[in-house]
């Protein structure tokens, strides 16, 4: 540990500026940097988020390689993707090096599914770290319908789409309740594994939770036409319910 | 849909009053009525939570019946469990006939394993609803201790400590990352389980996960005496991290 600045990985909930923390918002008073992954071209979500909190701290946008030509099982593409998160930890580290405190923004929850967790992990050996846990895109997606998602007893389960039919079909049959992720160009595989597990008729389509364009359907609705990366399946549970 | 009040489920995070999200609070200013659910004798914790919130509105406890001398799997228990929320929803119904706003508050997020669902599906068909999502008790409790609990494409299981040895064994054996809630008097259980499926070397123990209290070791140092009921356990997956 040395006697650097504070890392913050700062979760600012699914998208509706309502579901940021008190906490996170102090920690963006606190903070001499504020940090957010986009995409190049494109705006940050979560500084998107939480733009009426930011009041003149330097703003450091780390820039996702572009990787839309490689494949993503290639090594290349996890060579790119690491040499990234690298160069990302390294500056990020200068500024903890000149004692700033830097909060890192994530949608949702810092260390669930986020990129927050490749710099955690990179620099919380070096120096202070906090978490501000968020609201996750997934509770953001099921308040935002009112759709009760687990009680009691229930195994819940999260899955990415990108598992392969059988795994998922295996997966959705043995389990109580389930969030599928990154449905994306997956959509059509998702529904066929739901379909032969014996839930689609629970599976309820959610694209953009909690945004005020928010698209909602049962899933037997939903046309295999086009589905974002970020769309999600929600399957409840608590089948038993009075 | 009637013209009455409306029913607020407020998800008031984990415990530390910082987690508390800005549309929780705008929701309690709102609220006529605030409602919790304690046990007799003790405070609400999701009241503690937002007590600095709380500017006059009427407060209504609802209180669990006693029922410690009864069997769980019992009919009797059920039934008891049942007419309680069947009662609560009678009463808060009440109030919004009336007109009233009531929020219900809630420890966590209210749709996940959250009691405020009991009342959810009890008033939701005839009464204009609105859910406000929460900072989860799991999330607080990685987030306090710093632990990345899932990537990429891992599955992420939460499963109750309360299911049989071979089936968290099974479970535990099947998945990247998980959740144990319920501990209490499952966690000799719950630790063999982990072992039998070669996760136990990377379980942590969570006790009062964001409360200024809070408890934390590797399961392997927790002695098998004596656990909270909320406690949990934490197997984080993300193994291939840099």
């Amino acid at each position: 540990m040395t006697n650097g600045g504070t890392l913050i990985g700062v979760g600012v909930g699914p998208g509706d500026p309502g579901l940021v923390t008190l906490k996170a918002i102090e920690a963006l008073k606190r903070a001499d940097v504020v940090a957010h992954f986009a995409k190049v071209g494109n705006a940050s979500n979560a500084r998107t988020i939480i733009a009426a909190h930011l009041n003149g701290a330097e703003e450091l946008a780390l820039l996702y390689p572009v990787t839309t030509e490689i494949p993503k099982a290639d090594a290349a593409y996890r060579e790119a993707i690491r040499g990234f998160y690298d160069e990302a930890a390294r500056t990020i580290g200068k500024r903890l090096d000149q004692g700033c405190t830097v909060a890192v923004i994530a949608e949702g929850d810092p260390l669930f599914y986020g990129s927050y967790m490749h710099l955690h992990v990179r620099l919380s050996a070096r120096y202070r770290t906090e978490i501000v846990a968020g609201v996750t895109g997934m509770s953001g997606c099921w308040s935002a319908i009112g759709a009760p998602i687990a009680q009691g007893d229930d195994v819940f389960t999260v899955l990415p789409g990108t598992l392969p039919e059988y795994e998922l079909e295996r997966r959705l049959a043995d389990t109580d309740a389930a969030v599928v992720m990154k449905i994306g160009r997956h959509l059509a595989k998702v529904r066929r594994a739901l379909d032969r597990a014996g839930r689609l008729d629970r599976a309820i389509y959610v694209e953009r939770g909690t945004m005020t364009n928010a698209s909602v359907m049962k899933l037997t609705d939903k046309l295999d036409t086009f589905a974002p990366y970020f769309a999600m399946v929600l399957v409840p549970g608590w089948e038993s319910r009075p």
